[in-house]
Parts: structure tokens; C-alpha cells; sequence
């Protein structure tokens, strides 16, 4: 099992030539959900190769124009492209609306549904579940209301170890799931064969944490701990540290701060202010405190197994 | 004195990475007009090198997201670059709501001001000028309310002679302006020296004529009859004809036909269907009936004068 998340930008604010506001793609447990939807997202999908149908969630952080304005002609081609499956979009309160409102003005039809889910609290909450991944928002702490996003997969069945199983002829093909559960197996006679003895352990799952945009903000830090991969902005560097408080935005050495507290395995950075040429100061500042920091680059998927 | 016109994108519906989608920058008398744009406009702005500042007005042809869709991100940019100066926005009715709803729930401040200028007459009406230019909208034939628009230089005055004037003593500086007019000096005694002797013709105004998008649509001819360039939308080619009318476009051998019927003296093609390849079968088409077509290319800069 693997977690893959490719980014199509992972800079702020205004789009340039080759600096591209944010978006990503998380493959995870065959899904491929897009987090947030910068200006230029359907072309940057095109560039690295990103399946358009494989997309059936798209999750919006917040309602800043570089987290969404790529969504109305994403929509809009997905249309053109006679795709008929639903589309799920998870975003703020108002959304929806503007969405509507281009439709309505275009007065194309789109064949496909789309259901909107809107996110208005100021906790935590489970959004999206199935057998397989759970998606959970995290709240953040921005100009505007803000959600992170954290994706989860569920804990898989143990695994039967055929070569074990087929020294007793007493268990059946139909008690394979129970012992997949965890469950002891008992014989007739009444005695025991323990599971550890019958099946291997479980892939382990694995978890990614998205928040951007964000001030420094240490109350996620109970809801991101010990995730495989955590992607923090850090629009700044130390010496806006003022700056980034005012406009509520991070600096690489704050997102170190919350990697560290939150025991993630890796801490990824992002949002860069178009003001930074030299990048790898992002990744040295944010090492001081957290030694497995890596640079968000476009175009570059990282993987996690 | 020239007219120039920058291609930023020319490609219909859907973006790809090399085929944008409209936009153009109309040089004229001091003027950089932007008209349509369509998604990734102001990173197309940027890669050509074309001055954010210089652009005080934007005409929008109508809602159809492959003409407007980056417009709402290069309002967002003229505000985060600090803008102070006036935007004037020309387009149907509708889009003053989409994009001030988009502002209203982004909360940001925009420091400078935007004036919105509604479309909705049938007709075509004078909706910009100074002492220069003037501009009109070109009603057009499209599944939803669309405009094309005719730029026009105003007549400038003669040219003085300066030779032949200071022939004459008793012509004074302050009759310049009369003979720059056209006017006969007329000598105390009654007599007259004749215009053509003080002044020379003055600069031939140029026009362009911008018609995307659109079906054949004749009624058009006389609004652009004799302009220097007409940019005319071909969607299609002639093999499509039929989808052509469907659909509210034209093939190439149909702006041909118009180019031919209103005298122009050079037909630009573009908004070009991702179907197609080979993009010179569309020059080769609109020649059959006007030799004077080029294809509309991104990044290119046609000059008049």
C-alpha cells in the first residue's frame, strides 16, 4: 500500500509563468482526490499526465482565488468532455453559490451531477468515508474560514497465512474473514489456536494532513499527530515573521514547530510568497526544528509507503 | 501611427498547455485594450511581456468560460500588485455579479476602483471614446448574448507644411490650427491660399473588428465594412459545417465569405477546435474566398499601419 501525492502548485497568491498557486493530487486507496484548485489546475492535470475521470472529490480549503479559481473551468471542461459521473466538491459556505451563478450565466449544461457539501463548522468533522478512507477537516486559523483536510485509510484485515491455515483441517474457507478480523480460532474439543498463529499483520495505515492556509496554530496539532505526511505552509520565511502573523500565513520555521510537536513522520512545505527566488531556505529554516522537512516542487510526486 | 495586436490565446473551450484560450491586446493611439480572458490570461499577460499597468480597459464578449474565466484572477492580481488606477470592464449583464460575489466572500480588499459597463442592447452602440478612439460593440450570432467590438482610430488633423507656410508672413501661429483642420487661409485682401498649399493629408484612421464568438452572421457586414483587420472566429472548417451552425460557430470558409462581403483588408482566423491539428487547413479554407487571411498564433504580435 502507498500514498501518493503529486503537486500542480505550490505557490501563493498571483500565478506566474512557471509558479503555480496551489493544488494537489492525493492518490490514496484508488482515489484521486484534488486538494484545492489554484488558476491553470485543468492544465497542470493535463501536464503531468492526471486522470480527469479518475477525479470524483474535489476538496476546497478556503475561498482565497488562488485555492479555487481553477474549479469553474475544471467543471466547465469536465462538461465539455461528456463526463457523467457525480462530482463531490467539499468547500465553504458560498461556494456553491458562485459556482451556480457562472452556470447559470453560460447556460451550458453539464451532464453530469455535481453535489456540493458545505463546511461551516468551527470543529473538526468527518466529510467523506468508506470502506477504505476517511476524510476528516481540520480547522485552521486564517483571514477567512478555513479548513484543512485529513485523509486517513481505515486499518485493513489481517492477512491468512495459507501455509499455516492448511495444517488444520478443521477451518473452513468460511472461517478465513473471522480469523481475517482477528479472531482466535476454536475447535470443537474446545481448544484454542491463537490468530497470531493462523494470519500476519496488517498493512499499516497511512495518513496525510493538508493545511494551507494557516497562521502558526498549535490546536491541529492533536488532530495531525503522527501522520505519515504533513504538507504546512509557509508562505514566509522567519524575517516576515510580523508579516505572516497579519495576514495569517506561516513561516517555515513555525511549520517545523507544528511537525515537531505533532511527531509527523515528514513535514512538507508550500505556499511559497512570490517574493522568495532561493527555495531551499524554506526547508533549511524549517530543519531546526524538524529534520525531515522536503520542499513541495510541481510536478513532483511524493510517495509514501 | 499602427495598430497592433498581441494573440495571448486563440483556442476554443477547453485550455491545454500550448492552446489558450482568448484573449488579445489591442495597441491603439497609447491604448492596450485587453479583449476576452479566458483562463490563464494574466499568466499569458506576463509571458509576453505586456504591462498590467497599461491595461484600463477590458471588453468581455460574453459568458462563455473560454472568454472570461481569468478575469476574476487578474482583477485579484491587479489589487495584490498594489493597483490604484481605474478598470473599466465592458461585458453582459451578469458578470458584475460573478465577480463581485467572488469578492464579496474572499474578503479581500481591492484598493482601486472597477467600473462596470453593462451590455445588453441588440444594437450596436458607442460604448467607449476619447479624443482619439472610439469603440462599439458588433451584436453578434451566438447561442447566448455575445458582442464583438469594432476599435476605431478618430481622423486626425492635417499635417502642417511648414515650408509653404513660412512662405506667406501674414499666416500667424495662431492660424495653425484652422489650416491643420482643412481650412483655406483667407488674406486681408479677400483672396485665398488653398489648404492643399499650407497642409498635408493626415493619417488614414485604422480599425480593427473583433467578431468571437459566432455563427455566419451577414448582418455584421456593414458594421465592419473597409476595417483594417478582422479578427472572425473559424471554430471549424467546412467539414463541420453543420456542427458549425449547431453550435452557434463558423468555419473558416464562412469568415472568409464575411471578410470578402465588408472589403476588410486583412482577415485574422483563430478560436480554433481542439479537434483540429493542422491549423493552416484553416487558412487555406478562408482562402478560397479571401486571400488576405493569417492564422490568428499565441505569443504573435500583428502589426498595422
Amino acid at each position: 500500500m502507498s500514498l501518493k501525492l503529486t503537486i500542480l502548485g505550490c505557490h501563493s497568491a498571483t500565478p506566474r509563468v512557471n509558479a503555480h498557486p496551489t493544488s494537489q493530487i492525493l492518490q490514496i486507496r484508488n482515489h484521486h482526490f484534488l486538494i484545492d484548485c489554484g488558476e491553470g489546475t485543468q492544465v497542470q492535470m493535463r501536464k503531468y499526465k492526471i486522470s480527469f475521470a479518475k477525479v470524483k472529490h474535489i476538496f476546497i480549503s478556503h475561498l482565497h482565488g488562488d485555492h479555487y479559481y481553477g474549479l469553474i473551468g475544471l467543471i466547465s471542461t469536465f462538461g465539455l468532455l461528456n463526463r457523467e459521473k457525480e462530482l463531490h466538491i467539499y468547500g465553504p459556505k458560498g461556494l456553491q453559490e458562485i459556482i451556480k451563478l457562472q452556470m447559470k450565466f453560460s447556460q451550458s449544461r453539464i451532464g453530469y451531477p455535481i453535489i456540493f457539501h458545505e463546511l461551516n463548522s468551527a470543529n473538526s468533522e468527518l466529510i467523506y468515508e468508506d470502506k477504505k478512507v476517511t476524510v476528516h477537516t481540520i480547522p485552521l486559523n486564517h483571514r477567512i474560514y478555513t479548513n484543512g483536510f485529513l485523509f486517513k485509510e481505515k486499518p485493513t484485515l489481517r492477512k491468512l497465512d495459507i501455509e499455516a491455515v492448511g495444517k488444520y483441517p478443521e477451518i473452513e474457507t468460511c472461517d478465513y474473514y473471522n480469523i481475517k478480523k482477528g479472531k482466535d480460532f476454536v475447535k470443537k474439543d474446545g481448544s484454542i489456536i491463537k490468530n497470531e498463529l493462523l494470519s500476519f499483520s496488517p498493512h499499516t495505515p497511512l495518513s496525510y494532513a493538508y493545511c494551507s492556509d494557516t497562521a502558526y496554530h498549535e490546536s491541529i496539532v492533536n488532530l495531525i499527530r503522527n501522520v505519515n505526511l504533513l504538507y504546512h505552509e509557509s508562505t514566509f520565511l522567519t524575517d516576515k515573521e510580523q508579516l505572516a502573523t497579519k495576514t495569517g500565513h506561516s513561516t517555515a520555521l513555525q511549520a517545523g514547530k507544528i511537525a515537531a510537536l505533532a511527531e509527523v513522520k515528514i513535514l512538507l512545505l508550500g505556499h511559497y510568497s512570490n517574493r522568495y527566488r532561493i527555495l531551499p531556505k524554506f526547508q533549511k529554516e524549517a530543519q531546526k526544528v524538524f529534520k525531515h522537512t522536503l520542499l513541495a516542487v510541481e510536478g513532483t510526486t511524493f510517495e509514501v509507503e
